[in-house]
């Protein structure tokens, strides 16, 4: 049983979804394919060229709040970014060249806590590289690989595959069968319909056997 | 210990909260104040003009599908309305004549039920007249009332303190010290907190009297 999880390093609600993701797939029996994409690209097809956070200033006060009450509860640090949103597109492309699991998972967490915790400023070189660093990843291969043309064409590729899934936000879940689900609140739901569709599989496997 | 529950009778997540909403209260100790609202004027402000589930093909294909899925999971029937959204303001407007509980309740739920459930047109009268009947209510009194200048003023006066609340969607939760959850997935959260709440002014009353 697998699980694609759709995240945008500029996204506030990725952050608790990132954290959290690996230790509910685990206790579901589910794998997790991580997979960051570009929103802005997908928001701009939608009229916007900023966040809505930005552009619905309700919206907006509603989500600061909305997020660090879900961190508090999750035991998780939450600083508001600034500028907000950061660029993830940097983040993004060295998170392609991250291939060997689990380095994708734990530099993609190490982006989202620099951001959402501490505050770094993720669209920068330095941040970066520190990450990787910390990782003991090959921050100098890794952030060369990131900007070759195959890495740039991948994370186009993949947002265009994002769309083409249906995705208007992130965090986003797809199951194997293709069932969409959107928001960090929506990741048990995701999971479980994620064990949901392995089992008629499961039983009509039993009865060919039987 | 008690909640707002502020809905928007063409809102269709605020269906599933409506039907469940009063268990899910009794069994946290929490008493439910319904507060029906126009969204309408509030998305207007926001620069919208239709539903944004119209105005975002991506969006509003996934909230009709989530809706079906939750529907399912609570035992609800689910049909998309046609035209969507139907117009609320009459049934808005019936709602707050009712005064007594827990007819407004009963009202509002039988409401959504012949919206979302049997896909009857909630904006015409006799759909009105009929869930009222139904319910044993005068129903020319109600709609006698409704169409005068007070209830109406007080439905404008509803959705206006429903923006200086901060809301934005529907439904939503505000919590007596003014804490705010929007969606129907944030209804356990906002009950827990309403009764996290209580707790401090319980214990300063203790203090006081020991």
């Amino acid at each position: 049983m697998r699980l694609d999880f759709w995240y945008e390093f500029a996204s506030t609600y990725s952050y608790p979804a990132a954290i959290r993701i690996e230790d509910v797939a685990r206790e579901a029996g589910v794998q997790v394919t991580w997979r960051p994409f570009l929103l802005g690209p997908i928001l701009k097809g939608q009229g916007w060229d900023d966040s809505p956070f930005n552009l619905l200033p309700a919206k907006g006060a509603y989500m600061w709040r909305d997020v660090s009450r879900i961190c508090a509860a999750q035991g998780l640090g939450f600083r508001r970014p600034d500028p907000f949103p950061q660029s993830g597109l940097l983040a993004a492309r060295v998170a392609l060249t991250l291939t060997v699991s689990p380095a994708r998972a734990e530099f993609s967490r190490g982006v989202y806590l620099a951001e959402f915790a501490e505050g770094r400023p993720i669209a920068e070189e330095t941040t970066i590289v520190e990450i990787l660093s910390s990782l003991r990843l090959d921050a100098a291969a890794a952030l060369a690989e990131a900007r070759s043309p195959p890495v740039k064409d991948r994370l186009r590729a993949e947002t265009a595959e994002a769309m083409r899934l249906g995705l208007f936000g992130a965090p986003s879940f797809v199951t194997r069968s293709g069932e969409l689900f959107w928001g960090n609140d929506r990741l048990d739901a995701a999971l479980a319909w994620a064990v949901q569709e392995k089992q008629p599989f499961r039983a009509s496997h039993a009865d060919s056997t039987s």
